[in-house]
C-alpha cells in the first residue's frame, strides 16, 4: 500500500474512555462546570485525540509551506510571485509575523520548500521537497499530474511524521503561496459545491477588478476540468497548489499519529477538506484557529462541522492565527492538568441556595 | 484635593503622535496592509497609551480583588459565601485557573483582600486592604456608604500604582467575590438605563427560580436607593461592592499612568463602567479581552463603544479572560516591534497587478 493509504487506514476514532476521564476531571476543578466553556472542550477533545486524561504539550511546531501557482500570472494576486521567494527567505530569517508569533507562544517554525518556482539557497532550517518549480495554469492545464497530487501530499505526510518521531505534540499548519487563494477558493467550490463567487475573496488585497478576474479565473479552471468532488486527489491536481496538499498531507498524517492538528486560515481551510475528502475519520482531530476576513472559510467550517476559536480579523496565512490557537491549546491542557480540584483545595461545590 | 481627583484628572488623552508612528510601521511590516486585524489596532492603541511607537511589555500583572457580599445571603449564588474565602486561599496556594493561565502567559497574580468576611489569614501573596468585612445587603440598606465607596476606589488606585511604581507595564483585572455578579448587574443597570432582567445572567449557575430571585433583589435595591448615575460613587455606594469599587481604581490608577487595562468579564464589565462615569476619558485605556456568558455583558460593551477581542463562553471571573488577552496584546506589540519591514527583507511591497 502506498503511504497515503496506509495513513489514511491509521486514523482511527477518538479515544472514548481518555475524552470521558478527561471530562469527569473538569468537573472537579475549581470552578463552576463549564465555566472555561471553549477551553474545557478543548482539553477534552485533546485528551480523546491524544488518549490522556490529561494531556502536557511541550513542543508546538507550525508547519509553513510554501509553493508557486502557475495561476498568478492571471493577475490574481496584489503581489507579484517572487514575493513566495522573498517571504521564505523572510521566515528563515525570523523576520515574518509568524516567527514572532511563534516566539511568543513558544512554538517552532518548520519551513518547507513544496514547490518554489525561483528555487531556493540552501539553509540549515529549510526543509527542502519540492514537487516541482511551481504548479501549472490551472485556467490551461491541470495544475499538476495525479502522480504530483499524491507525492505533494505523502511529503506532508513524512515531514510532520518526521516532525512528531522528534518530540513535536501539537501542530499547527501555514502556507505561502502568491496565488493561493485562488487554489483554495477553487477547492472549496468544487468540494463544498458552493458557486466560486461565494468562496473567493480579495486575498492580500485585490481591487474589485482583480477580484471579478479570480472568480472568472477559477470558474473558467472548474469548467475546464470538472474535478469530482467525491475525489480529493482529483480536485488537487486539477486545481490545487503543492503547499496545499502538502498540508493536507500534514494534517492526515498528525491525526495518523493521535497529534492534534490547528488550522489556520483559509488555505489551510481548503487542506483540511482534501485532508477530509480523502478521510472523513479526520474530522475530530482538526481544530480550528480562527474566522478569516476571506470569504470562502465558512464554506470550510460549514463541510467540517467545526466552529472556530476566535476572530481577529486576519488574513496573513502562514499559520499566523494557528499559533495563536496553539497557545490557547497549551493553555487548556494545562488548566486541566494543573488546577487543584474541590477536595484538593478544599473549596465547597455544594450549591448554597435551598 | 483627594487621591480620586488627583487620579481623574491625571488621565490624559492619548499620544496622538506615538499613534501615527506606529500606524505608519504597521504599514512598512512584511505583510499585506492590515492583514493582521485587530492585533494591528490593539499594538496602535497601546502605542498610543503608552506614547511609545514600538511599545515593549516585560511585566504584565493581574490584579484579582475579593470582597463578600451581604446581598448573598439573599439566594442569589449557587455557592455559598464562604466559598469566596476558600477560592481566595487557592489563589495564595496557585491551584485556581487564573494561577495556571498566569502562569501560562508570564503574568503576575497580585491578590487583594477588598473586604473578604470571614478574614484571611497571613500570607506573603496577599494584599491586604478590607475596607470593611463584606458589604451590608442592598435590599436593607445601601451596600457601603459613600467615604467607604471612595476608599475602595483609592485603594485600587494605590495598589496598582504601587504595582506600576515596581515595574509592571500591562494591568489586567479580576475578581472573586460571591454575589458579585449581582452588585454587578446592579451598577450596570443604574449606569446603563438598561433594566435588571435585561443584564441578569446565572452566575456562577443559579437556576431559574434563583435567577428570578436575583432579578428581584436588583429590581428592589434600585427601588430602594434610586443611585444618581452621573455620580459613580453613588452607585458603587448604594449598589456596588468593594472588589469592584477597587477594581475601578485599578483602571483609573493605571490610566493615570499611561498603562494599558486589560478588562475581564462581567463583574470587571461594570467596574469599568464605574470608572467611565467618574472620568469618561478613560475610555481609550481600557482593552476589552472577552465576551463574557453573562448576559449583561453587552451593555457594558455598548455603553464603551467597546469589542472584546473574543468570546471562549467564559464565565469564570478571576481574570481568567483577561490574562489570555493580555498575551494578545504582548504578541501584538512583539509584531509591530520584531517584524522586518519590507525594506529590511528585501521584500516587493508594490501591487503585481497592471
Amino acid at each position: 500500500m502506498s503511504l497515503l493509504a496506509t495513513t489514511i487506514a491509521a486514523i482511527g476514532p477518538l479515544d472514548t474512555t481518555a475524552r470521558a476521564a478527561a471530562a469527569a476531571r473538569q468537573d472537579r476543578l475549581t470552578k463552576p462546570q463549564g465555566a472555561l466553556g471553549r477551553l474545557e472542550q478543548l482539553a477534552i477533545q485533546i485528551a480523546a485525540i491524544t488518549g490522556r486524561e490529561r494531556p502536557q504539550i511541550r513542543r508546538p511546531a507550525v508547519v509553513v509551506m510554501a509553493a508557486d501557482h502557475g495561476v498568478a500570472q492571471r493577475g490574481v494576486s496584489a503581489y507579484p510571485s517572487e514575493v513566495t521567494t522573498q517571504m521564505v527567505l523572510n521566515f528563515l530569517a525570523g523576520g515574518a509575523a509568524i516567527n514572532v508569533l511563534a516566539r511568543h507562544v513558544g512554538a517552532e517554525v518548520l519551513v518547507v520548500d513544496m514547490g518554489v518556482a525561483a528555487g531556493l539557497p540552501e539553509h540549515p532550517a529549510l526543509i527542502r521537497r519540492p514537487v516541482a518549480s511551481g504548479t501549472a495554469d490551472m485556467t490551461i492545464e491541470p495544475a499538476m499530474s495525479r502522480a504530483q497530487a499524491q507525492q505533494a501530499v505523502e511529503t506532508g505526510i513524512a515531514v510532520v511524521q518526521e516532525a512528531i518521531a522528534a518530540g513535536i505534540d501539537l501542530v499547527a499548519t501555514g502556507d505561502m503561496g502568491i496565488g493561493n487563494t485562488t487554489a483554495s477558493s477553487a477547492i472549496v467550490a468544487a468540494l463544498s459545491g458552493v458557486t466560486p463567487a461565494e468562496v473567493t475573496g480579495r486575498g492580500t488585497g485585490v481591487d474589485d477588478a482583480g477580484l471579478a478576474r479570480k472568480i472568472a479565473v477559477i470558474e473558467q479552471a472548474l469548467a475546464l476540468h470538472r474535478p469530482d468532488p467525491r475525489d480529493g486527489l482529483d480536485v488537487l491536481a486539477k486545481v490545487g497548489g503543492f503547499e496545499i496538499g502538502g498540508l493536507a498531507g500534514v494534517m492526515l498524517g498528525a491525526a495518523a499519529r493521535r497529534v492534534p492538528v490547528v488550522i489556520d486560515g483559509f488555505i489551510s481551510g481548503a487542506a483540511a477538506l482534501l485532508a477530509y475528502a480523502l478521510a472523513p475519520q479526520i474530522q475530530p482531530y482538526l481544530i480550528a484557529a480562527h474566522r478569516s476576513v476571506e470569504r470562502g472559510h465558512q464554506a470550510v467550517f460549514t463541510r467540517l462541522d467545526s466552529e472556530p476559536l476566535f476572530d481577529l480579523g486576519l488574513r496573513l496565512g502562514e499559520g499566523s492565527g494557528a499559533v495563536l490557537a496553539q497557545s490557547l491549546c497549551i493553555a487548556a491542557c494545562r488548566i486541566l492538568d494543573e488546577m487543584a480540584t474541590f477536595g484538593e483545595a478544599g473549596v465547597s461545590n455544594r450549591p448554597a441556595v435551598e
